[in-house]
């Protein structure tokens, strides 16, 4: 108990948050959203934080004790999280507690567990909330994440010495994933890997296709590193490519470089993400961009903020975004630009470095 | 319509535990639990199936549309599962419906809405019937998790010709990584080798700890082939190994094999559980080994059986099962030796060919 909670501001504007819904205590029980309050990764276990108190406990069980005094010397970690010894506990701890904040997330046996061990209790999906939070980055996490989308700048250089027209897009993947693997600790998500037309298919899950000499090839990747991940596509374009896909190319990269520079502190997601669709859709194609704009990076391949229509989260220093238009037209052709920024007190750093 | 059900067995034994709970239709939100019904395998829809007819009907989105008809022509595939048609569509499939089988793995969010759209319908959770059915392999993922085990097999010993005293674990992790990346389609969980007292916690995250000479070295892996997972554990045991951990790990050996010598159909879970405990419990060790013997493995790496203490589930041909049992010394030693078998009509085949 002697260090301090790394984690207290996050933990402060949670509460701020519980007391706002008039929450007594907050259980969460995800494996992410207990790691962003104590860094202990765990499969197993329930942070419970007392809201009037601000105290926080870790219950999990006798495989996880070690590890969690270990990384988090500063947090009360008890071994009784046994399932036959749940209800119990959980009564123990929420005498008197009126309201309880629990994630919407978490199995419904899981919620009628907690209503039955709990009858005079009203739960309270509270998971946005720790979502919105999580979502601004301690200065340790966006350390992790420059370095992690470093690395994927590095392996998308290497990769590009390797692949070649001729291989096919499953080679291509497994070139970029050898990197991943050798270099990180794998892949934050399965690399998408399109060549000519494929790419019209925003999620095409690579397969045999040949990527033809003199076809476009649009690559979607993330390494993850230290647990962090990673975001970022590119695309190759032909030496020389036909009109319509560089009129294209060239659209798509003002609207992803429009959105980078007016990524600041005080614009909504969603203001973000009309920045990049009106610019498209004053050129005529609407439809054709069919997802958002982009969303953050963490520990989880997506997270709050998300740059979508209508969105009504304010952009903060220290938030992660992506920002990727794509245009999409059928059978023909596809391109996105995806680059992973992280909101400044001024503007945004963009992590993303390769050549686009 | 023309090819019929191919998994009409195993829908046959759902809809006689279904009835059995007096369940007008059944619906399956999870992945696995459809796949294993259907072969198609995505990440959104919902398999419902009428009890009395057993008729099936697939609700997917149009991403996936094409590909569940090409995998499951005998399957009527609908694509109207957009999220804002779905309690309406769902209204209307359960017209006259008293009693629905829903899974309690869904979230707390998603049953909340279940019982929002359907306020008159008695929600009764059925996974645990569902699970039990899917317990029993079918003679296909057989092959396939012989398959999965065979390549993890290879793996390993490509990996002990590669890995020597000095690399840290997080480097001894990359390796077997690089492997199960190449030559198959990744991890089924995140493999987990220990050097030395390191193998005391018995899911050790690996980290920076070098693995010295003389120091004995745990490895849990299994790999991802075709959809299905491996599993194995074993340990390169020092040339001069102290005579307590010599001791311990021929312990672990004789309960591992006592274990696999009783797996039989009829035999229980428990029971399994308990020929491994009592074995070392006998010899002194008893809270030593604190989690269960096995587990099934098949798309999932967690799967039913559950060979844990007072699990009464009864052993039939077909279904898988690991068996792992462990000594943990806190600080000291850990060995855990862990095989995967099949139940066969009088035994066990052992698909974990690994020196041990």
């Amino acid at each position: 108990m002697a260090e301090a909670n790394p984690f207290a501001g996050r933990v402060e504007e949670l509460l701020t948050a519980a007391k706002k819904k008039k929450l007594d205590c907050i259980l969460l029980y995800t494996q992410t959203n207990r790691r962003v309050l104590t860094d202990v990764d765990c499969d197993n276990g329930c942070l419970l934080i007392d809201v009037n108190s601000a105290k926080m406990v870790f219950y999990t069980d006798f495989r996880y004790t070690v590890m969690a005094r270990r990384v988090a010397p500063w947090l009360e970690t008890k071994d009784l999280w046994q399932a036959k010894d749940e209800a119990k506990t959980l009564k123990k701890l929420a005498k008197g507690a009126k309201r309880i904040g629990y994630e919407g997330s978490i199995s419904a046996r899981k919620f009628l567990a907690l209503q039955k061990a709990l009858p005079k209790i009203e739960l309270v999906d509270f998971e946005s909330d720790v979502l919105a939070v999580r979502a601004v980055k301690t200065p340790a996490e966006i350390v992790k994440l420059a370095a992690s989308e470093k690395l994927n700048d590095e392996i998308w250089r290497l990769a590009q010495k390797e692949i070649k027209p001729g291989m096919t897009e499953k080679e291509i993947q497994r070139v970029i994933r050898g990197f991943m693997n050798a270099l990180g600790d794998g892949e934050a998500f399965e690399t998408i890997v399109c060549a000519g037309a494929n790419a019209a298919e925003c999620h095409h899950v690579p397969d045999d296709t040949v990527w033809g000499k003199g076809q476009p090839l649009l690559v979607d990747m993330g390494v993850k590193l230290d647990g962090v991940c990673s975001d970022m596509t590119r695309n190759i374009i032909p030496k020389k490519p036909d009109a319509e896909y560089r009129r294209i190319y060239d659209l798509v990269l003002e609207a992803n470089m429009r959105a980078i520079a007016a990524v600041k502190p005080g614009i909504t997601a969603g203001e973000l993400d009309a920045v990049a669709r009106d610019y498209l859709k004053e050129h005529g194609f609407d439809k054709e961009f069919g997802h958002s704009l982009g969303h953050g990076v963490g520990f989880e391949i997506h997270e709050q903020p998300f740059a979508a229509k209508g969105q009504k989260t304010v952009l903060r220093p220290g938030m992660s975004v992506t920002i990727e238009p794509g245009i999409y037209i059928e059978g023909k052709l596809g391109v996105r630009i995806e680059d992973l920024v992280v909101v400044t007190s001024t503007g945004c750093e963009v992590l993303s470095r390769s050549k686009k």
